[in-house]
């Protein structure tokens, strides 16, 4: 297996960052997760564009301009034979000798870039079938739109859903649900889909974007705006959306049962119109588990 | 410059961690850092025991007994020659691939230590001169009681604060004051010491442990709740304080002269106290621009 380190593709085994760079001391850097399918990018210019939004809102400089970083990736994923996979990849602010949570005006620090690209294949059974979630209070920082690797909050929550046997938490901030540890949320009530709004408490997923305009295209109303746990558990349908998850139905929620427990039919229809859109950038999906 | 790598004191130039550290990708990790005065270690103990705390708190298994990590950050001193300086630690959860936010079951992850130890002198002139600071809106996480590296929040505070030319940013929440990005703060009214209060709001730091304590002695009542942004700025006396800070007064918030505008009777008697506290343990200081 290859890794990206800067702009060298080198074996994993040789794969290393320093002991003081930022991102190891101090959560200081962003990322993003790019999926592919038959060998080819899903979405990778809107998750890019992504990380130097991220980027930019905290002052870091990525090092690569965007097309490098795109053909980086793309070789980083050729190399690796990657057909069905996860391209991972992350820029920290870059090394720091002596630590110091000033970033130095005097010298400007280099933006380290590590990626890793793996076989990763879409769970078509969980599309279908779904997944439970509990409700965690939200705790992370206030501003969560930025994609950056200071995540205990996100990873504590995920951990308690996986230590209740469950595929997510649902987070709120008091009585309104923001999003999950590591995917969106949405609610279909009496046919809209609600969502919460691309504010500084969620981040706006790549994947939440292409849902939103299909749904539309589907002629599915959309409302984005707060809403309450109670919504949350009486909706008709919960599904949570993420590169990795698309489109996938939460059936239980703590010990409430959703809707009548199966994938509904709005969610359904939107992971169709989702795969349309697979297909349509990356070519036809063989689907085995589907009915 | 050795520094400290798992068990093993290594030369700084060869030391190197993996790209899929869960420090690195996730900010899952814990720090302290601990001073040394006279080539002594300062409350080297209390530090220790909240990094084992911090630890509990996120399920980290820091993978050495207390004593062992003691020793190891001693020889690390040591061979460096440190005189008065900070001895910086961090512990994250371990190298983990593929990356995931679950913390694997099946197989225990071994937490990876890391330390440098540098000489840093005293700021003998800022503890009497003190410096200015900022407000900020505080929109970290709710778990600041853990002394973990997901530090984004606090870096993004102290580099506004520098960028205005401030030492530090005091952070509050609405209108509540909890603490700043790297210290705790305490305001001196009429003769009583108000400091928020230890719970998930702020880190409870070691050297605010020990100016309470020395407080007590010195009979200065101390009063642990929250304070508002107005009482911060008509304050009598405003400090900060932390593991390099000691207690440093703060003597300008944004545009606010702090009461006189110097170093107040009381924030001098509690750094005259503190140091007493240091002599104690490391013995003399030598002092050149204390007046």
């Amino acid at each position: 297996m290859k890794v990206l380190v800067g702009d060298k593709i080198v074996e994993r085994e040789e794969a290393f960052v320093d002991i003081e760079d930022r991102g190891y001391q101090f959560g200081d850097g962003v990322y993003e997760v790019v999926r592919m399918y038959n060998g080819k990018f899903f979405t990778a210019e809107e998750h890019i564009d992504r990380l130097y939004a991220s980027a930019a809102k905290i002052d870091l400089v990525i090092p690569y301009s965007k097309e490098v970083l795109y053909k980086s990736l793309l070789k980083l994923a050729e190399e690796n034979g990657i057909s069905t996979g996860n391209i991972y990849l992350q820029v920290t602010r870059g090394v720091q000798q002596p630590r110091n949570h000033i970033i130095p005006d005097e010298f400007p620090l280099e933006g380290v870039l590590t990626a890793a690209a793996r076989e990763v294949p879409r769970n078509e059974n969980q599309f279908v079938v779904g997944g439970t979630a509990i409700t965690e209070e939200d705790v992370r920082w206030l501003r969560c739109d930025i994609k950056s690797i200071s995540l205990l909050g996100n990873i504590l929550a995920k951990n308690k859903a996986h230590q209740k046997g469950a595929l997510e938490a649902i987070l709120h901030r008091g009585d309104m649900v923001t999003e999950c540890s590591a995917s969106n949320v949405s609610i279909i009530k009496d046919g809209k889909l609600i969502t919460h709004a691309a504010d500084n408490l969620i981040l706006n997923g790549i994947t939440r974007q292409v849902i939103l305009k299909v749904a539309e295209e589907g002629k599915i109303p959309v409302v984005e705006r707060d809403f309450t746990v109670d919504e949350l558990l009486t909706a008709d349908e919960v599904f949570i959306s993420s590169t990795t998850l698309e489109v996938t139905p939460i059936t239980k929620i703590n010990e409430t049962i959703i809707g009548d427990g199966k994938r509904g039919p709005v969610t359904a229809l939107l992971h169709r119109l989702f795969e349309e859109e697979i297909v349509a950038a990356c070519g036809p999906l063989v689907k085995e588990n589907i009915k």
